[in-house]
């Protein structure tokens, strides 16, 4: 089964959702004038977990990745509890590296350490959950006609440091340093989330590959989306990389998942008031669906990401 | 590693804990005036799942035994996310069920879903996540010299099913369904920990069996507890199935695990105010321990109960 059939499946049965429906980067309830956000993403060794990957570097992204969905609601992360599956025959090393890697990420983001469960499991199992707090979430669904799209950071860097790494290629220590800090040991974008909170009708962070995020955001939203190529801030070394094998940079900055960085909508207005670097990528149309407009020609664009549950996790093109 | 080594493994590294130290059933922090109650559980089918429960009763127990964890602190369970590690050939049927049960439970508690993740795995893994909130929460440190020690429910049918069904046994229909009630579909104190968030000292709820239970709440607390066996509520049909095996019934409560039942303290002169069912099996005392008073015999109690990853979960005598 798809990813996408087990959601609904379980969809069917699941007919009390918070106060707001599921469907953003967490779920999130009204506890008087705050929001409580709330999210959860288990990382599995063998589909999650490239072999050039330390434990700490894998315990502090098991934390990012769950950060990161409560930064994009435009909450303050106030605490972390996780869920360990552990093989009987895991190197007692390792474990503590991955102990040592949450630990890192607590002290990096300022989180508590709530809860905590080990269990033995056939392979490593990392369950992070993370709840924040609002004072308005910021969902996928309030984009509207005539808004700016913007994106924080630069993309790419994550997928061309994976296709590095998984294609054996030949790049220079520099390169391959500033790729690799970006696929091994991404951060959170937490306090533009909650300057976000503030100024923007809506945001997602990118998990699945910028495209597969802004179909979710203009879906969610009832709108278009236009992307114009040329704006998009393509990270050091992704050019190189897509270069060496024949794949249009663009394409890898589309595809390119566990960025981690903040997609949002704003009003043209507002965009000024805005105090952190982030690139205006696009715009919010009326017409609904995801295009790409380049030298006067509008096409649509191609679903490019990450796609789970099938086999391994692979970019699908 | 043993569960015990891993957890002071990661405690060595987890310097920033909550509004409470790790230690409780749950983590808290002090939200204004109240407090968010949050814990975290999984469920691996190969060590946690015997093969005749149906996935309904899995999926209701993955929310059972967080639910309960929100109830021994006193709190108001407000939430539920769960992820799943779901094995590329599970029969689509089979994680039906696990989402009916998950839906069946949370309209058990009333309690909305704020999230949920999926995932590839080699085995089928739940992994619970619930919220509450608490006026005050209720500790396993709170325990008193002078005060009563007392337990809802009854004890003893989940361990007894377990038995029945490991060892064939022979038993009469009635038995069997009693005993398989509380073996496949255990149910969380939720209105009886609300209650005692304002009368108890302490509390915690039977999830690895009531002598171990026993030792952390007294461990935790800084006394000593005094159990009288013969006050015991042993359940229907336990007394029955230890007599098959040449068991002692009293051991079989004691060690009987994933009850969900509330072990409680209170002051004498509370203790008539509760109003719902509940038995006095004990007194909190200042000699530090944990012990059984039989016939004016003092005697240590076994640490009998669930031991986790060594091979597999068994019951440890």
């Amino acid at each position: 089964m798809r990813e996408s059939e087990i959601i609904d499946l379980f969809l069917r049965h699941l007919n009390r959702q918070g106060d707001l429906p599921l469907g953003d980067d967490a779920g999130a309830l009204k506890l008087g004038e705050k929001w409580l956000v709330a999210t959860n993403d288990m990382l599995v060794r063998k589909t999650d977990v490239p072999d050039i990957m330390t434990p700490e570097q894998v315990g502090f992204k098991a934390v990012t990745m769950n950060v990161s969905d409560i930064a994009s609601m435009g909450a303050r992360p106030i605490g972390f509890l996780f869920s360990l599956g552990i093989p009987g025959d895991l190197d007692s090393d390792y474990l503590e590296g991955i102990a040592r890697g949450i630990g890192e990420a607590l002290n990096f983001y300022g989180l508590p350490v709530l809860s905590a469960d080990t269990n033995e499991a056939d392979d490593l199992i990392i369950d992070g959950i993370a709840l924040g707090l609002a004072e308005r979430p910021l969902t996928r669904s309030g984009a509207r006609p005539g808004e700016l799209l913007c994106v924080t950071g630069d993309l790419g860097r994550a997928l061309a440091g994976y296709l590095v790494w998984k294609n054996g290629l030949e790049v220079s220590d520099a390169v391959r340093k500033v790729l690799y800090e970006k696929f091994l040991e991404p951060r959170a974008r937490v306090e533009e989330g909650i300057a976000l909170s503030t100024v923007a009708s809506s945001a997602i962070d990118i998990s699945d590959g910028l495209a597969k995020e802004l179909y979710l955001l203009a879906e969610m939203s009832g709108v278009g989306l236009e992307v114009y190529p040329e704006r998009l801030p393509i990270g050091e070394g992704v050019e190189e990389v897509a270069g060496l094998l024949g794949l249009d940079p663009v394409e890898v900055a589309l595809a390119s998942g566990e960025e981690f960085e903040l997609v949002f909508t704003v009003p043209p207005d507002i965009v000024d008031s805005i105090d952190f670097e982030f690139s205006v990528i696009g715009v919010v149309t009326n017409q609904k669906g995801v295009y790409s407009v380049a030298n006067g020609t509008k096409k649509c664009l191609p679903r490019l990401g990450w796609e789970h549950l099938s086999h391994q996790k692979v970019y699908n093109r």
